[in-house]
């Protein structure tokens, strides 16, 4: 789909010097060039640039290499002037601004390829882990501000050591951009959020204007520009526009859908000609959120496990192939399905003792089964997973699955119809369809339907540096899509209840799944 | 021709208060509501702006008084943002910078009234009286900078010292519009405008952005705007296209002639259609330029003279009444109309010793005719005007003549065929259009034909901050004008020569002027 961009941010100008029958000002001999190059009509040149643009015309012979970006579609900026054989590098900045991490990459506007990766911790966990917690704190003294400190001089921090280990310097990025979800963007350009949480759950802004990266307090480039992806509303960011500008889904003709499964579950279906959004943190059933279970992804931690279903035994992959010392996401899901499909939880995700044998325990009333006994865990103790937590994952899976059915039935299609299925996020990286497919909370297509995207937040911020083209579509993009609130009403509890079964109580929805108990697959 | 404008820059506006199925951004709900009322498609709405928005807008109740402004003609920028019932004025200024004299006035942007005026000398007259040395000065160590500042200053100290006399601060000025000539109009951004003057003659830039007047260094509200009418080259600057905009030109269904005689002649033909226009700095016979004779305007300098021709007494009228110290431009033109009317000087405008009398004197070896006698001056000295003085006055009403006739004559017309001359300036306020055609200097019309528009310049910047549409138009205008270079070839010098008589070889040119020794009027 994606195919090379026509050109880049880095326009080369040869322009045909001034003569008395063709004497238009520097700057207007410029704008027409640039204009021409990029497809706009209107090119800002600001008042710094205008004061050095004459020596520098005469100097170099009418010939430059210009850093452009735009403000709208039509409307164009120059950013960045420099000598047509000059050798300083002209880079932008790319940001994945999550919640619990950032990610930064820088990318060689002239190539478009990427020079270096960092990832860093969000340095407001420190004030709140989550968004809910951060907002709250702008009420606090100072909150605001401080949360927009936290984040201004951490990205400052990182951008400056990520340039150093790509040997160049902080004034040789001229564009960044950034994907966040509505909360993060708006702490970032200092705007308060506190309207988001409170019905009804407004955001500052959807769509903020181009910024200077100066008037952020980001260092940069002198005139460097700062792209923020818009949001749709303060339940779906614009790390979600970066992902489908990835996936290039506002320009397929075929429907797909897009699962990005973060702090929320949010979900986009669509094609070129119409788009439609929900997120999971709507309503009371999707409490607690869908992958609030496990330990964050890290060395020592169980992100793979199956059980070899003569033996029963547990065939455990950790992280850095180090000792297991928790699970994360990835692996609950894989040990869920793999319990299911050896029959040691039920359809209801009940462990069933007389099955689970010696990995079966009571703890403080609860039952829980041992997942790595403590002679093989790297804490000394027994690695368990607990009813409670089971229990948890079921909910999970069944508002994803509810979400899902509501989001494609909203259009009249059914789930088996879904060509693609696009899945973001680390969620998505590091997930096993078929173990999410066994335990029901995705739907049962071939396995070649399902793409992991990586980080689609990061990448459709970094196309939006490397292709131009990007710019016009984001907002065709916003535009384009109809946010549906999730209505949690009796008719989405009924399907949420039904879903509430691995892998769901119409088992003939999941014929690949083989239903322990059942004799066989179903049929 | 002008008609109250549909809105002005300051707009009410009333928004819906978001609901859970219109929860649209604070911002872009703003955005949508003065797109509308401004009949743009974007609204630039700056983060100092987005920062007060949400507390703002939940403050007054979703209604505001925005003073708004636009960057092209179909987008806008959010300046300021005020509560509905709030007393604070909300003001414009509009700048004539002129080389010599800057004027200033201040506008109530709601209702378009003007509050008060100042006048005041252009500080870089200390660098050098004209626009050529003050060009020539940006190449001394510092010279752009000490001009830039100058200027600046100059119109801070002035604007504040307005502000107190309207009773208003300089926080409450937040559109600014300013009209000057090219090269006057680069020194106040800062703009080398050395390159004006060397040949192709090339300014840095025709059409400037809209600034915020604190990047200009200006005093004004916190986001104030400043707009720099665009000049369409080195010879033909923003003062026109706003001397344009004032007379409405570019609305009329007939052909008017624009005439400004400030240091330069500068002269727009045209109609709602089309525009040509000339500047007479182009060529060596108008080098001394059309007005470089009499003093400045003054307390005790002549403006009007007539004389008795029974008696051949002078009537002479000094500004403020006061004893004659000097002549100014208007003056010398009715004293030549006069002197040749009564036959003192000739058709080539040389001094008849027989029919002055003892008005006639030699000094240096020169002929000089005594305006006022030693006894009756103001500064006890014989108040003269040389042979050397008329023959200028003779070269510089040929010049102006000769430029009429060409641009006429380049879009095929006659100068009987106008049917209205506006003349601009202080030339044009001061001027006796009947002394003028008398001496050959503008074309024998009906005396109605003339209208005289005062501060023109000053005028078009203050429609700007009165009528928005304004600001569509000039633009319109700037690209709609052809600019002809006065090309001095030897049909201009044949035409300069045949109008270097009084009114001009052609006699039948000026059949209202009785030309003395002809025993009557021309037939």
């Amino acid at each position: 789909m994606t195919s090379a961009p026509d050109h880049r941010w880095v326009i080369p100008v040869t322009l045909t010097p001034p003569i008395l029958a063709d004497n238009t000002a520097d700057a207007d001999r410029l704008a027409a060039a640039l204009n021409k190059a990029l497809g706009t009509t209107t090119m800002h040149i600001g008042l710094t640039q205008l004061k050095a643009l004459p020596e520098q015309l005469r100097q170099w012979n009418y010939q430059a290499r210009a850093v452009l970006f735009k403000t709208e579609n039509d409307r164009g900026s120059l950013v960045h002037l420099t000598a047509p054989d000059a050798t300083e590098p002209l880079c932008g900045a790319a940001v994945d601004l999550g919640t619990t991490r950032v990610v930064l990459r820088i990318i060689d506007l002239e190539t478009g390829e990427p020079l270096g990766e960092r990832v860093f911790d969000n340095p407001q966990a420190t004030v709140g882990p989550d968004v809910l917690a951060r907002i709250h704190h702008v009420d606090a003294p100072d909150g605001l501000d401080r949360l927009n400190r936290l984040i201004v001089d951490g990205l400052n921090t990182e951008l400056n050591a990520l340039c150093r280990t790509c040997a160049i310097r902080c004034e040789n990025i001229h564009l960044i951009a950034v994907a966040g979800n509505t909360a993060m963007t708006h702490l970032l350009l200092g705007l308060n959020p506190r309207w988001m949480i409170r019905e009804p759950y407004i955001p500052v802004v959807n769509q903020p204007p181009v910024m200077e990266a100066a008037e952020l307090g980001i260092t940069a480039g002198p005139n460097a520009r700062v792209l923020i992806f818009p949001n749709v509303g303060s339940y779906f960011g614009g790390d979600l526009i970066a992902g489908i500008l990835f996936c290039d889904m506002d320009r397929r003709e075929e429907t797909a859908i897009l699962v990005d499964v973060g702090t929320n579950a949010e979900v986009v279906l669509g094609n070129r000609n119409w788009m439609m959004a929900c997120a999971g943190a709507a309503g009371p059933a999707l409490e607690g959120g869908v992958t609030r279970m496990g330990t964050t992804a890290g060395p020592g931690v169980i992100d793979r496990i199956a059980i070899e279903e003569r033996t029963m035994q547990f065939d455990v992959h950790t992280i850095g192939d180090q000792p297991p010392r928790g699970i994360c996401g990835s692996g609950v899901i894989d040990l869920a399905a793999a319990l299911f499909r050896s029959g040691m939880i039920d359809i209801r995700g009940k462990l069933l003792p007389e099955r689970c044998g010696t990995r079966f325990t009571i703890k403080k009333d609860l039952a829980h089964l041992i997942v790595v006994p403590a002679a093989m865990s790297g804490t000394g103790e027994d690695l368990c997973i607990s009813q409670a937590d089971l229990d948890s994952l079921v909910r999970s899976k069944a508002a994803m699955y509810t979400i899902l059915e509501t989001i494609t039935g909203s259009v009249g299609m059914t789930q088996a119809e879904l060509e693609t299925f696009f899945v973001a996020g680390t969620f998505g990286a590091y997930i096993d369809p078929q173990s999410a497919i066994t335990i029901g909370m995705i739907p049962d297509l071939p396995l070649s339907s399902y793409q992991s995207l990586g980080n689609s937040s990061l990448g459709g911020a970094a196309r939006i540096l490397t292709d131009p083209s990007g710019f016009d579509r984001i907002k065709r993009i916003r535009d384009g899509i109809t946010y549906m609130e999730l209505n949690v009403n009796q008719d989405f509890m009924n399907r949420f209840s039904a879903a509430k079964f691995l892998p769901h109580t119409d088992t003939a929805r999941f014929p690949s799944v083989r239903v322990p108990g059942n004799g066989g697959r179903n049929s």
